[in-house]
């Protein structure tokens, strides 16, 4: 026994030695030898390794990069920042002759004292803008302290690209766009000369680039830009593909055993429903999941073609032998701008993203254009107790995934109550008031639409929820 | 100065030695001389100053009472019970050969280990059923400690009573109907010989009846049940009378500046709307408050006559210009069983407690029959802050009063969030639709509507929240 602890220990001496992250600290003292300036004028000096950038007006963002270029790695860094401006920090980004001029572009680990607070989040500089906004992170967006020194802890490792401020679990993207690139400090141009000379500054900045090992995975939500993949995160947090990219395996027709002869196709990693002349579920008809979910989190990519309609649908309870579509509660999926159905309804219900003929999704909404990709998240979740006291007793009756929001584009865009007088009041002047105790089921299958237009689907992922 | 300290000083000691409360102990060691078995066949015992009851099979409640009778005192007590029994402590009660054979009838203060956790409630035991139920304080429902001892303090002074368990405000009702009688121990009648011998104990039984101080004023709900008053309690939480019991003053018609000659009478401590005929603000016409209101409390009693139809409203604006009742919030009042709008609208949102048209009232709800007074309250509280984020902006605005709950006999009945996508769906396939900007009003007057029935109102207290 005392002989298999010894070998333990020893093994494990040699491991943490082979794993051992070595920190290289990239400012000594005022010593910018290794750093580059980019793009604009604004100014940076260092002292006692502290780097100061200063704003300056009339001159676009500024870069201080450095020289070396960086793949996998961890950065440590900790920043202070005028409440007034904006700044970031780039990792793996690049400025090129033949891109925009040269001009610096990448992943900016972003910097935000504004009421947005987005600080942590992901933007894209110069090339595809917000790829992880703080709207999907409430917890990250209370982390960063004003008029205080904050800690920035950044690890990029093959795709996954994930940030902590002051240990906050912020961004989790998963992307596969630039792989290496250099670190630059930015300095962001200012809207006008009042907001010159103000100040962000930078300490302890330090890197590893060797042997770098994750940090625990987190429950932060994922945003993963690879079509039909999982990150390791992801997979940790107990989700799975509906969709392999290549088969229809998981999925069967709504109402029946197989999956759709015709209607329906896999091809370039998409599944993708037909037009077949706009009439719902007239051709290859709907799709349902095999399985059925209670309390559940779904997010797919979605494409829509001019004038489409199409919705997921949730809850599906097939017994109703509806002969249109399937009767669930739905995603609505629709070319708001080209489909008359956007302007029917009441309060706007109709349109995309909203809880179909029920409840409107939110206005300010973010919707790309019909032959872009956007994405739709559907979270079901928790268990409300519906008291009942009559004398002396007390009934509870437990209602399971009682609360529902849809999110398009990574903004909450409908939230809502299951069940309730309300949702009850909904239904009961909607579309579905002829189907008993509609949206009451405990479960049901998951389905994407044929409504007789051209709908493009990818990375379909599920997990359930506890 | 310090000849003012001195003189201070002084004083207090005085006063403080003027208002001592001297603590009796109730029972000591195993004597129960004080005391008389009243009602059942249960059993009690006490040893070491711990009464102890034990429950029997096929026998009624029964009750341990002092011979003497105690008017205003404090009352505090530990207490031990079963979880499977039912028990409670009555103060200023009778047995009277007068009044159901000597049955044991009078307040009495609740020990409830079941789901419903309604312990430190008050029940009027043989006469007129719950009082203080604690529907209204869900903080007390979790004061109680499942078997574990419980400290109830119980102070009855003037027409107040009020309870706290375990330091927990719990009950305060404020009530005229008998303000003097005997403390009694309950052990409750049980259903079935399973659950015979089982206990209750109570220990450290102690009163002061003389020179009792009301501990400081606390912020649970008040139910006052003498017509047009303001308990000491009331004034404290910030409560005004907006009836006064003989006048008509702080209300007019709506729409207009004084108030209606016909069709509105005060008579016998009740403002009275006449019945007309039936029709919507034919006659008198309705009747709003002087003043406007944004988050407020709103609590009144009223009695229907058979087949009757009124409402409260709230947030009423003017200048709509409506030829019939003036247009806002409505908390539906309706003979459900003998008014036929019971039955139209969508999901039952016409029916007594309702916001008309609408959300329908819980369906569990406690409704008197017409000639019997029922009390409504409505909360219109919180902020909600809005966020609106576009591109690096992000926009907040506040909706105030943006919560609101509608109350029936002391049950919820109604709760919802103005101005939220799901509020404008259901306004969207309304009657209101056709008012733009429905409920999303900042503040409004309070309205007492004319529909042409005769309908009674009495206790219209109200006090605006921040």
């Amino acid at each position: 026994m005392l002989r298999f602890i010894f070998s333990a220990l020893f093994t494990f001496v040699i491991l943490s030695a082979a794993h051992a992250q070595e920190w290289m600290s990239l400012v000594e003292d005022s010593d910018l030898s290794g750093w580059t300036k980019l793009g604009g004028d604004a100014s940076y000096e260092a002292s006692d390794g502290v780097v100061t950038g200063t704003t300056s007006a009339d001159t676009p963002n500024t870069f201080l990069a450095t020289a070396k270029t960086y793949s996998d790695f961890a950065l440590s860094v900790e920043l202070w920042v005028d409440p007034d401006i904006n700044s970031g920090i780039q990792i793996r980004s690049e400025s090129r002759d033949d891109y925009l001029d040269g001009r610096v572009h990448g992943y900016q680990v972003e910097i935000d004292p504004s009421p947005r607070a987005w600080s942590g989040g992901i933007y894209d500089e110069a090339r595809r803008g917000w790829l992880y906004p703080l709207s999907v992170n409430q917890h990250c967006r209370e982390a960063f302290q004003l008029e205080e020194w904050n800690h920035y802890y950044v690890e990029a490792i093959g795709h996954f690209i994930r940030t902590w401020v002051n240990d906050v679990p912020c961004a989790a993207l998963y992307d596969d766009m630039t792989s290496e690139g250099f670190i630059a400090l930015q300095v962001h141009s200012v809207p006008d000369s009042e907001l010159a000379g103000r100040h962000v500054r930078w300490r302890n900045i330090k890197i590893t680039d060797e042997n770098v090992s994750p940090r625990p995975w987190t429950d932060n939500y994922v945003i993963n830009l690879v079509p039909n993949t999982l990150s390791e995160q992801e997979v940790d947090q107990g989700f799975s593909l509906l969709f392999d990219g290549e088969s229809t395996n998981g999925w069967r027709g709504a109402g029946k055993e197989s999956f759709p002869e015709k209607g329906w196709k896999v091809e370039d990693g998409i599944l993708m429903v037909e037009a077949s002349g706009g009439a719902e579920s007239a051709y290859g008809g709907d799709i349902v999941t095999m399985d059925e979910y209670s309390t559940f989190e779904l997010s797919l990519d979605f494409k829509l073609t001019e004038g489409a309609n199409s919705g997921i649908k949730y809850f599906i309870t097939e017994s109703y032998g509806s002969d249109a579509s399937a009767i669930g509660l739905e995603f609505q999926l629709l070319d708001d701008e080209n489909h008359p159905d956007a302007t029917q309804g009441a309060a706007g219900n109709r349109t995309i993203g909203s809880l179909y003929d029920l409840i409107p999704a939110y206005e300010g909404k973010t919707v790309r254009k019909p032959g872009q990709w956007n994405r739709a998240r559907i979270i079901v979740s928790g268990t409300r107790m519906d008291d009942a006291i009559s004398g002396s007793r007390m009934e509870q009756s437990e209602f399971v995934g009682a609360h529902v929001e849809h999110w398009l584009n990574d903004r909450k865009v409908v939230e809502y109550e299951r069940g309730t007088p309300v949702f009850d009041a909904l239904v009961a002047r909607s579309k579905y008031v002829v189907w008993e105790g509609f949206g009451h089921w405990p479960q049901g299958h998951l389905l994407l639409q044929d409504h007789g237009d051209e709908v493009h689907f990818r990375s379909i992922k599920v997990r359930t929820l506890n």
